[in-house]
């Protein structure tokens, strides 16, 4: 054993472990990339489903495929569903064990390191549909999370990078420790200030929207770039934007702006080559946040805290504002 | 208004109406034949999807369809599903706003006596799927169920039965004062008291298990008939059935056996013509509540009361007083 911690927040108890144990009353459902790495991680008993490549496992298809395999196995309420892969694989598994006869006993083991940190924890599980992204979902945390940090070795550094930057922005929004912190011992405080943030707004409607930090600007650059920017990198432009916005609106000091600034210089950000302005800027009024065809965006107070506004967590930021945010965006990344 | 008495169990709040208001920013699902009986109950705004007849709205058919349909009027978190029907319908209803994106509010306006004291009540929603009924579901408490007693004009004899058998077995489980009332007085206490059982134990895992008193013989009769005697009767004659058992295995006085044969006197309950002793024998034991190949039943300590057996809710009962009750059950209702 590495290391063993346990953490009891929101239904969830997570473990640090040094490998994954096989049990033989478990299905377990694994991402095709992960299977074809670790061919051997279940040697003894349990059922294997092994889901096919990348986003197309989180469908409404796969989900009924799923489900009718745990029929075909007769699986009852006692049953327990270990999901191992990334974020699309935990959301699927997550969402299925909701709904069979009304919930099975469920295990993460997350195997990239954003979704040790990120979809592990706050039990949002949820499917693609044709008509969007995670529109079919349940409210529905898991029993265990097992977190083996044998599998980072697995990543690329792009999938690596995503973690971190999803690190970083629980730093700016909630928790500045985190960057004091040695990179062993990231996952153990991130997985922490995530669990205590989500036990304290469960549903998502009012602190735990302080996760969104970066997300207006990083939805309105995925759109513009047709999705040819990878999400984590398009977080942490738009973690430095919103805090300019933050900065410019008065809400956050220019001493903490360029402390942001000097936290995401080692990593290179670049604009997408398929960058335009006005295609970004009206991307940003679809976002989900919107009401009254205002962009609202989470802003920081200092580094560590997002700015409350009344419990809202966010905030109308003017067009001019925006405009400012995208030159000076153009101007340092582009 | 006839009467308004509101009350707050288990996220649920329920208002006695007598007329049910439309709103412009929900969507109605309607029973097939609730809306044909009643054409006009959504007079103003409000979508309307209306449902298949009977049991075939329950399938994953009919849901997927209904979100579908849900997606295209471009439906968000902020909308209110109103459910208008039968148990099936609420299950169904219920189930699809429990899962589109992650979570719509919810209005029940249950139209039959069952489905006002039962399916409004708890939380379950289910829908039916080729391995079985009720196998694919969530637990997801409505925010509102609206009691209209207006809809028990539209009810037949049998319909009716339905929800008085339910109520008599509340009554034998939990709440002998439901014998003593008026009928106009049931509901409001048949809710009342199922609220008190599910606010105690949500999730089905101890005392909700007495709202399972007469089901094991009910489940029995149904098998052995294929499904031909109604619901309702089955569960009046396990009732009476399985207080036998009780009385015989010594949980149950006399006394108290001979008044619960007394209360189902007036409904002259009869056993379908299809059944046979050894085929309903080998039905019990195909039971949920069972285990090891023992078949159990929850029985009553005395009328208002089932016993706990330290919180199991349910015993097994050895085969010789199976054999013992339903040569009684041919006796009295062959």
């Amino acid at each position: 054993m590495i290391q063993t911690r346990v953490i009891q927040k929101y239904c969830s108890t997570i473990e640090f472990v040094d490998e994954v144990l096989s049990s033989p009353t478990s299905i377990y459902v694994i991402d095709y990339e992960v299977h074809r790495l670790c061919p051997d991680l279940v040697s003894e008993g349990g059922d294997i489903f092994v889901l096919p490549k990348g986003e197309a496992s989180k469908t409404e298809e796969v989900q009924k495929k799923l489900i009718d395999f745990l029929f075909e196995k007769k699986c009852t309420k006692d049953t327990t569903l270990i999901a191992v892969g990334g974020g699309s694989t935990l959301d699927l598994v997550g969402f299925v064990a909701s709904i069979y006869m009304r919930g099975l006993s469920l295990t993460y083991v997350p195997t990239t390191l954003l979704a040790m940190v990120d979809a592990s924890i706050g039990g949002k599980t949820a499917i693609n549909t044709p008509f969007g992204k995670n529109l079919i979902g349940t409210f529905y945390p898991p029993k265990k999370v097992l977190i083996c940090p044998m599998f980072l070795n697995t990543l690329s550094t792009e999938e690596k990078q995503n973690g971190v930057f999803e690190i970083l922005k629980l730093a700016l929004v909630y928790d500045s420790s985190l960057l004091d912190l040695a990179e062993d011992k990231w996952i153990y405080r991130a997985v922490l200030a995530k669990s205590q943030i989500v036990e304290k707004d469960p549903l998502d409607l009012g602190l735990r929207r302080i996760l969104n930090f970066g997300h207006t600007v990083a939805h309105g650059l995925e759109a513009a770039s047709s999705f040819q920017i990878p999400h984590g990198r398009a977080v942490a432009i738009g973690s430095v934007v919103e805090a300019f916005m933050s900065f410019k609106m008065g809400f956050l000091s220019e001493r903490d702006f360029q402390t942001v600034l000097k936290i995401f210089d080692p990593y290179s950000l670049k604009l997408p080559k398929s960058y335009h302005r006005k295609i970004f800027l009206e991307s940003l009024f679809l976002d989900k946040k919107n009401s009254n065809g205002q962009v609202r965006c989470v802003l920081l107070e200092k580094i560590g805290k997002a700015a409350s506004f009344d419990g809202a967590y966010c905030k109308e930021v003017p067009f001019f504002i925006l405009e400012e945010a995208s030159a000076f965006m153009e101007n340092r990344y582009g």
